[in-house]
């Protein structure tokens, strides 16, 4: 529980170049090797700060420009970042150029702890029917795993499974594609093996459904609420590997009209998944409801 | 009729250096206002120039690795490339890096000619209930605008409607996304005024449904094969404009269940398009169907 013990304030630090060994260091997590050592991440833009903060995950580092720290209604978040032991450090344009690696960089990029969860602990949270995992195989691209993550999330799913080799949720690119939803939908990684075996010991109790070039059932004939559900999704290029499609119990397709033969991943998994908790999600039609649509 | 008339075959050249002019030429449609300038872009791979090339589209130039050019089934499309006028530039690794900017860059990138539909065309093509076009208000992200186009393209939709001031379709990043698709549905742009007096010409006629922050109705509970659609998607940070949501019949939104307050607008769309499309979508459950579903 060292995460809860009481924490000593963090220091405040003023820097200007991007030689600093700090300013490096924090660079450096643009890579995932480093940010596997480190076992940190960065998230640009107040919101996600905030997202992070009220979600309770650990904040390392606020670096923020200084007009940025002398905002009173920053001060406040800053300040409860200290409290908890993370240092702020008040840098210039340059600077968050330099580890966003971007031309027009956020004002605030916060170094913030990684968390993981065991892949039996999301399964374990399947306990109702309606109830949903999302397991990805390979997915490859950041943007994809970032987009399916926030769409998780506006579905109310239970966490994702990242089978095998993954691109890193903890990117700068997948985390941007997250929109915060990253702190709310726990994430674990496990290998194709360790799913298989998942998938026998849940055998029953779950719904273990994938999509498939060769899927038989249409994804809207499938009694979603029977059970709770494992919805399994290929890599982009080459789909499910065979074994995996074999843990499956049912494979399935979107039928198509047009010329194209497939989906973007993220679309696909949206599609189906919102299907899949069509009954979970409650129909409303109401004037001025509060329900909001795309962004 | 000029792209009709009998074409002189194209010309063979071989090019090694960044600094020729050619290079330097095509290297500069990676920049929207040399596109525009020019009317043509730029497609990576393969695939893109087969599906261009079979779609009818005016292939202007080929260029390819040596390597490539020695590939006896490429030669073949190469053949059929030049007798519709394109030239066949033969570069090395170096000079398809310059050009597509990327370090593994794809062996062949083909300069194809742009082609914009009238809106009045694509609206003109909505027939029989069930058909339905998607209107896309100043979309920013390239990535979403190609996803987009792909979906629309499995969804069997009629066109994509390009309100204000959008994303170019053209990009490298959009076509990309696409994976083809672009040069399977048709694309108009026009202005915000020029939607509402379409949209006001075709009231009664169209079912113009927007997804708005304030939508009353669950996309779920429209009539959506009453009538031909008009599916009006907003600005991913701020949704659709006060005047397009005024034009709109009905303004709908995703009913969701986690912290995230909105969806991807690829993610959306695809969700509201292929519930639109739900009953033009032929309900299969076959085995060794050859429906597919995701990439």
């Amino acid at each position: 529980m060292a995460d809860a013990a009481v924490k000593t304030a963090g220091k405040v630090k003023s820097v200007t170049s991007t030689a600093n060994p700090l300013v490096k260091q924090i660079k450096a997590l643009a890579m995932k090797k480093n940010r596997d050592r480190e076992g940190v991440f960065l998230a640009e833009g107040r919101k996600l700060l905030t997202d992070a903060m009220e979600q309770g995950w650990q904040i390392e580092t606020v670096v923020c420009s200084s007009e940025m720290a002398a905002d009173p209604g920053f001060a406040a978040t800053a300040a409860r970042c200290r409290a908890t032991g993370a240092d702020i450090l008040e840098v210039n344009g340059k600077v968050l150029g330099a580890i966003s690696r971007r031309d027009n960089p956020q004002t605030v990029i916060a170094v913030i702890r990684q968390r993981w969860k065991e892949a039996n602990h999301i399964a374990g949270s399947l306990k109702a029917p309606g109830d949903i995992v999302i397991a990805l195989d390979r997915v490859r691209d950041p943007g994809n795993l970032g987009t399916i993550i926030r769409a998780a999330d506006a579905a109310g799913a239970k966490g994702i499974l990242l089978i095998g080799e993954c691109t890193d949720p903890f990117s700068l690119e997948a985390v941007r594609a997250t929109m915060g939803s990253l702190f709310h939908v726990p994430i674990a990684r496990l290998s194709e093996d360790e799913f298989v075996a998942m998938a026998l010991k849940a055998a029953g109790g779950v719904q273990i459904a994938g999509t498939h070039l060769q899927g038989a059932v249409d994804y809207r004939s499938i009694a979603w609420q029977e059970k709770p559900v494992i919805l399994v999704m290929g890599n982009e290029q080459q789909g499910l590997t065979t074994n995996l499609a074999g843990a499956c119990d049912k494979l399935v397709f979107i039928p198509m009209a047009g010329q194209a033969d497939s989906l973007n991943l993220a679309v696909a998994t949206g599609i189906v998944l919102f299907e899949a908790r069509r009954d979970n999600l409650v129909m409303r039609t109401i004037e001025g409801a509060e329900g909001v649509s795309s962004a």
